[in-house]
Order: C-alpha cells, then structure tokens, then sequence
C-alpha cells in the first residue's frame, strides 16, 4: 500500500488558451511532480478547480494523469461530493484508475456536523483504497470541531486528515493529542508549513509551485536540523505569502508554474482568468527578492 | 416564445427502491404535471437534488422528460455551477433537448456581489433561451441584495426571477418597485404563495405536491376573487407548512407524490432517504385536517 | 423553584414615538401577558431587540420588569455574549433583580462547537439560578448539533432548552430521544408549536401576540384533545405564519400588540422602525380572515 | 483636524491577573505607542476585544485612554453597534471624551448590503467628527462588496476606510480604481502591509506589536525607497505571519506587549486566556529568528 505520508504536490487543471482542459500541460505537472520529488500527486482538488469542470473535462483530467503517473508516482483523487452517492460513484471510478488514495471533504453547507460520521460511513465505509479525509471550511462552508474529525476518521476507516482550517498549527495540535499516530497534511499553500511540523504534521498537500522547498524544509525538520528549516521558511516567505493569498493566489501559483515551463498558460476558470498586471509586477518583485527562478528543473536549495 | 408565467412545477428526481434515478417515475411526473394544469416543468433544481446526482443521471433526467415533454408542455432546465464555463456547458445541453428556459442561480459561495454581472454575462449573456434568475441563498450562501439581483438580470438579458430569499413578499415589492413588469415567480414550496401575489409575483415556480392548490389560488387572484384565493391558501396553509419545512419536506413531498400515484418510492438522497414514522404519522393527521386525498387526479376544488 | 415549564411570553422592548425605551408600554406588558395566563415573562432575548440597546437601556427593562413583575409572574433574563465574563456579570445582575431563570446562547460567530462545554462552564457553571440554554442559529450564526446542546446542558447544569433551529419538530424528537426529560420550549414566534407538542415539547417560549392561543394549544394536547389542539392551530396559522417572518415579523407583532392596547407605538429599532403600507394591509386581511379581534383582555377562544 | 493617515495603533484592552480591565497597563499602551511613534491610536476595536467588555469596561478604556493621549496623541474610537441608534450613543461619548475620530463596521450578520447606506446616515450622518468605515468581514459576517464601501462613505461623509477583507491589496486596488484619493487603512496584523502600500494604502491601523516596522515600511516606502521597505517586510515577515494568525495571534500579540513592558499580563477573554506552552515555544524561536527584543524603547531599525 502506498505510504500516504511526505510531500505530495496537488495538480492544478491546466487550460489551454481557449479555456479547455489541456492534457499536454497535465502530463508535464507529472513529469514535473516527479522530478521535484513529490512523494505523490493529488487531482481534481478544490485548487485543481474541481467544482468548475464539466463531468466529462474531470474524466479527462483523470484519465491523463493516471496513464502518464502510472508505476512512476502515486496519485490520490478528489471524490467530494455532497451526496453519498455521487461520492460513491467518483471512488469507484478512482479505484478503476489506479489511484492510490482518495480524498473526501465534508458536505457543502452540512449544517448538522453529528452527521458527519453517517455521511462518511455511506460514502467510503467501503472503500477499497484509503481514504484523506479533508478539512476545508474554506470551500465547503463547513467547521469541523475535532470531534466531528475523529468521528469522521473512524467512519472512514481513515487515518490520513488533509487539514486546512486555519490556524492550522493549534488544530493539529489538539488532534493529535486526542489521536496520537494519525497522518496529518498541512495544506493551504504551505504558508504554515514549519508550524505545522513543530506540531506534529507528516507533511504537505499542497499545490505550491516550488514543492522542493517544502520538501527540503521537511526533510530538514525530520533530521533534527530545525535551524535549517527555519531558515528555508524564513528565506522563502515572502513568496509563500504571496502564492498563499485567497482567491487570487491560484492565478500566481499557475503563473508561476508557466514560467517553470511546465503549464502552456496561466489561465483559470475566474471571472477574471489571468493575474492582474499589479499583481504580475509584484511577482516579479517578490521572485527576485527570494531568488527563486523559473526552471523546471529541481531547485537546487543550500 | 414559451410564456414565462403562472404556476410551474418543480420536478423532483425520482429514485426507485435501490437508489437508482427512476426513468418511469419521471415519466408519470410529466403527465401528472401536464393534468394538473401546471404551466410549464422544471426539472435539474435545488428540489430536483440536482447537487446529488452524476452527471450521467442529470442527463437521464434531462433526456427522459425532454422526450415526455416535447408537444405537450413546456420545460425549463436548472444550470447552475460555480463557473461560467460549466453554465455554459449545461445550458448548450439543456437548448439542444428542446428546453424552453434555463434556470442560474448565483455560483456557490460567491463572495463579492459586484461580480454578479459579469458572472451572469460570461455564463448566459448570450444564452438562447429565456434565462430565469434565481435567488435562492439557503441553496447558494449568497444573499443577493436587489441591487444585485438587477444587475444579474440586466446581464442575462432575463425579465424573470424566481426569488426564494425569506421573507419573499417584501423583497418582491422591493424589485418590482425598482423596476415594475419583472415577472417574478415564488418558491420555498408555495408557503407564502398568496402574500406573494398580493406583492405583483407573477406565479409560483415550487414542487408542492398539489400544484393544482397553487393554481386555483393563483386563478382566484387573477379574476379578483381574493377571498376565494386566501380561503384557499388557509385552507390548505396547515399542509403548505407541513411540506415547506426545510431539509425534511422534500421527503415529505416525495412521500405525497408516491400516495398520489406518482413515484414508485419517496426516496431521496439524504442520509436518511425516508421520511422517519413520527413525521409519517404527522403527514398522515395534517393531510386529513385540510381534506387532501392521495389520487393523482386532479384535485377539485370547489 | 420556579417552573421552568408551560406557555412563556417573551417581551419585546417597547419604544416611544421618538425611539427611547418606554417603561410605561413595559409596565402593560407584564400587566398584560400575566392577564393572558402566560406561565412566566422573559425579557432581553432577541426578540427583546437585546443586541439594539445600550446598556442604560437594558437595565431600564431590566428594573421595570423586576418590580412590575414581582410577586406576580416569574421572569428569566437574556443574559447572552460573545465572552463568558460578560455573561457571568450579565447573570449576576439578572439574579440581583430576582430573576427566575437566565437564558443563554452559544457565543456570535463561534467556530468550533467543541468549546461549546467549556463556554457554558465559564458563564454560567455557578449560576444560582436556572439556565435555559438557547439553541438560536439565526442570531448567533452557530448551529448547534445535539451533541453540543448536550454539552452546553451538563456544563450549565440545565435540563431546559429554548431550541429554535428549524425544522424544529426533528429535532426536538432527536435530542429527548438522547435525554429523555428534557424540558424543550419551542419558540420562532410559535408557527410550528403544535408540532413541537407532538414530538415531546413542554410549552412555547415566543413572543407572539396572542399568547392566549399557544396556551390554549397546549393545554387542549396536554389534556389529550389532540384534535383540539390541531382545530386551533390550524385556525389561527394564517396569522402565525404572517407574524412569524423573519426580520418583518417583530414590526407586525408591535403593531398588533400596539392595536391590543399595549404598547404606546410599534416602533422596532431596524432601520424602517414601522411596518410599510402594504405589510399592514395585509395584517388586516389576516386578522379578519382568522377573527382576531384588538382587545387586551384575555381572548375567549372556544 | 486630526490627519487620518500613517501608522495607527489598535490598542488592545489589557487585563490584570485575575481578568479585571487594567487601567495603569492602559497608560502605559498609551505612553508607548506616542513613544513607538504612532500617528494616533485606536481604541474599543475588534481586537481590543471590545464585544467582550460590559458597558462599565468599556467606559474604563474610554476615559483612561482619553486621559493619557490628551495633548499627546490622537485617538480614535471603535463604535460598531448592530442598531444606529446604539452606535450613535457610542458617537456621542466618544466625542464628549475628544475623540479625533470613530470606527464603525457594518451590523454584525447583515444579510442585504442595500441597506448599508441607510445604516451608515443613521448611525453617523452627522457625527461632528470624521468617521472612519471599517471593512472587516471575519468580525461581522458580512462582506461588503466595493459598491457598498461606496455607498458607506457617501453617507458617513468620510473618505476613510480601514479594509479587512481579504485578500486585501487587490480590493484596495479596485476601491481606488473607482474613488481615487480615499485614504486606505489596512489592518490584518500588518501582514499584507507592504502589498497594500503598493496598491495605494495611505498606512496600516493594526495591533501589531512592534508598530515602529510598520512605520519604518511605510516611511520607506513614501520616500520612493522600496528596496528598504521591502527588505524590512522580508525580515520580520516570519513574526508578522506568526502574530497575524486568527484568534490566537491576539494572545501571542499580548505576550510580547508583556515581555517589552507594557502590559502586566498576556490575558485575553478567549476560553483559554493565555497562549499554550506549544505557542510560546514557537513565539521564542520565531522572535529570536528574526532579531526582535523585547525592550520597551522603540526598535532602532537600520
């Protein structure tokens, strides 16, 4: 079984010019993904824009990420839903593809969070491959207490939480004194990324653009090196801010893996589909005070 | 062009024992709409679950009554999503099977109203058909002010609003003060129906189980005769309130709907997909306080 | 010890014609509901308009209550605030006054119902008199699930909940089947009162305008009339749904109880402090439809 | 008048150790923040916890504060109130005590942004002294879209704002796009400062607990020195984030006001009022990472 730990990298959806989904530029965030060292890819999330495909483009974008990941990296699949059902029905479909795990996040505007554990019996009581389930209130409108997280974990048979309500740092630490051993991923961009560690995370899922350096920072953390980790944090900040922002920081972060060469465009399916020049001319500004170049080859990180 | 007006009827999604979306029961629906003298039929809304199917049960629903429905009565198709392009996308479906309106509510969730107009303009500004704007924020979390709502309209080149935004009797006298002639239907399952009309609504747009109660009413306001209409409307005010309850009255509805005949099951796709005894035994004693029996004949109303 | 029980008459707060406190209306209250057979008074709830007062204000309702009321009919004091020191100092005063019972919300905007125990421990775990725990999501912005309300109880030694998170017969019939004893006051202006009897609740706690009738419900299902109980529910619903909406609904309740005789004017403090023209034409139509008449003596309801 | 531009600071509300107001650490808030340099002060905000003060405590801040800064420095008064009639109660004493200016937000849980106008003529259409409009969605549950903002400042007669919701440098790009020369507060802890001084921000009115970065940022950045302002941003970035976290960012704010001497204790009026032993560990380390101590004396900046 696939060790669901480490740094994995979430995919955007890349479109092409014309605003369609564009299967080149997802087999190259594979390629890219695995060059990085991203212990896994995560598709169809909520910052791969999930909610703003047709049926038939999240096939696609399944299809073609499962074909170019296929032996050379594992993937795990956004399968949320706010009916058992219809989550039941992405599972399957994952399974049928090879995915490795499968991510669930509680149900759009749940209002009655003692549900919580009915919901994730009938949508993945049965699933044959593990299961993340997420906590975004973000998205989906819904706090999740603690309680109604273990709760959903048991239902799930999960022991794996994609958690994203933020202030991230004190909820892990409170998880995990009520669970000890669990599989935390810090998310949100990784702006929280070291906190996260100093309180127990295994990792990040998240699609920052430059995965080596959570990946550096946590491997550093996990040697006992935290001055190092902090000082990669502390170096790199200023972009994890920047990407970091709500709403328009998929624009940058896709902006972003265009100059990495690895999107054909930075398009997203916003109103307003591409960054402003503002905010393209404070890229600038913050790459060049960060030093980050846009290869899409490995950083190399001192 | 299709009159946009009166009382049309919401479909609900009918599933059969196992769950399955139930192309029969749809079928007797449209004939069942169609002898009640409903207006027009709407299928692929909030009431519909449309949230709670796959897309290859939405196009099931849509296929199935598209061909019940051709030559016989109007239908108007629910194509909400969060991004324009997916708006775009069902609309496409909804003109090419013969739909008669689509139906667009604000994307999920939206946070900044001034973004209503040109959300409305890249998903339907050049849409075909007719557009219906809806309000409807226990659905969307998006509470339009009429400023908005206006705005929407203007960009969907729409004169039709389906508002379900509590209490709906003054923000319809609000609207149509700002701009009188707008036909405005009413929702939230018929409960403030007549106090609606008597703000200028131009007919109810709602899955109420007995659309031909919502009828008369209307027809009584129409010819004057508004003590005829409000006896009707408390006559049957005790059963309105019964369904019209939030989360649980559409199982209460599907329910009605299988005694008249109509649905092989009252399944839903809640966690709970049937209505529990107490509430059935509730049903029982309302329906026989106001005098409605199960048959799916039209009712008459003296 | 008072009785916690039965037909509870929540008090607006009375305004004069310019808009300051009137503690001669306040005076006619107390008069009033204890003439209508209310079982008890509860004052600064948010029907009160609490959160529209200052705190001169506040104790200006507070002190005429208290000695109007005194050694006539118990009441219980809104004592609610985002931090339990205030509701610690709020209790004290309410205990001060002679209050009977306090009642007390879950903190505006609070994310994580998992504090809800420790919230309820801080303000009110040493009240000396009883605490009604107030399940309000319109108000508070938190939903309570059962397993928080159960919390708040043991934390605020209570056995006596005011839930109005609708649909409220569901969940009343969830939360005894939990605990069994409680005892559960309806309340959202009394619309659904007979429903809530049905699924186990001990009275009414509302400030509808005719309390006389929500008694007369409950003692006709309490004496095992349930058919009754339904006739008069079913009779006056036309004006029970009218005066139950939301935001407009206080402005028709001031009205009416100004036409009874009791309050000098039907100011609110929203923003348009007087029902417009057309809410109050409708208002008649209602009241003549269901035969309600002005007076401020007891209604005769056969 | 007083000039409404700079480095504000938001006052927290200090307390004694057993949880009483504390009126000599107040003095000394006031006595460092002209010494830190600050343009003026801001009292009775959300993050000097004012929902959480009785009116006796609120009054304490009020004449302390007024007291101390009279002669010294400016200082401004939060007055947010859900009626206008309550706020302008506030305004009152606010300008009896010689406030230079008031703060007020939109009624908490708003639900038609139509209605802003009308509050904001209420509440301060004729305030004798300039009126500053806070935007800051988290506290109050509404977001105000930028025609709203608008309409706000058209009927307080104020052409300042301090804008919360974020992320905040494109809506202040979009808010001067449409009125140029509208002095722009950002808040947030100072997080997003340099950005938002780059979309045009007059300056920052914020808690942050060392105001002298904020305002050598900002004096960098008026003097055309970006360079400078943006390396200070970078450096202390890691404090900025670490402070500017939701909910608990005010008890590790209070923590280091301690430690330079300021306040007695670090005590807030959350459930746990003071930060735990993970986030003060972390506090220590991120402290240490970017240089910052603890002295009173304001930070000398090279």
């Amino acid at each position: 079984m696939t060790d669901l730990t480490g740094t994995w990298y979430i995919s955007p959806t890349p479109f092409t010019g014309d605003g369609a989904v564009d299967p080149d530029s997802l087999r190259r965030i594979v390629d890219a993904a695995s060059s990085w060292g991203a212990d896994g890819i995560t598709i169809l999330g909520v910052m791969g824009e999930v909610a703003d495909l047709t049926s038939a483009e999240r096939e696609t974008v399944l299809s073609t990420v499962a074909t170019a990941a296929a032996g050379r990296i594992p993937f795990a699949v956004g399968c949320s839903a706010p009916a058992a059902a219809v989550v039941r029905a992405n599972v399957a479909r994952a399974v049928d593809a090879g995915a490795s795990a499968v991510m669930v996040a509680a149900p759009t505007l749940l209002r009655d969070t003692d549900q919580i554990a009915a919901f994730y019996t009938a949508a993945v009581g049965t699933s044959p491959i593990p299961v993340i389930v997420q906590d975004e209130p973000a998205a989906t409108g819904v706090t999740m207490p603690v309680s109604a997280l273990l709760a959903a974990l048991d239902a799930a048979h999960s022991t794996v939480v994609k958690l994203e309500d933020p202030p991230t740092p004190p909820k892990i630490g409170r998880l995990l004194a009520q669970r000890p051993g669990l599989t935390v991923f810090g998310g949100l961009g990784g702006v929280s990324a070291y906190s996260e560690l100093r309180r127990g995370a295994a990792g990040t899922m998240t699609g920052f653009a430059y995965p080596e350096i959570l990946k550096a920072i946590r491997l550093a953390f996990e040697a006992g090196d935290t001055a190092r980790a902090a000082a990669l944090n502390d170096r790199f900040l200023p972009y994890l801010v920047f990407e970091g922002q709500v709403r328009v920081g998929l624009g940058i972060r896709k902006e972003v893996l265009r100059r990495r060469g690895v999107l054909a465009t930075a398009r997203t399916r916003a109103l307003n589909p591409l960054p402003d020049p503002a905010t393209l001319a404070e890229l600038d500004d913050v790459l060049a005070r960060v030093g980050l170049t846009p290869g899409i080859e490995p950083l190399e990180l001192q």
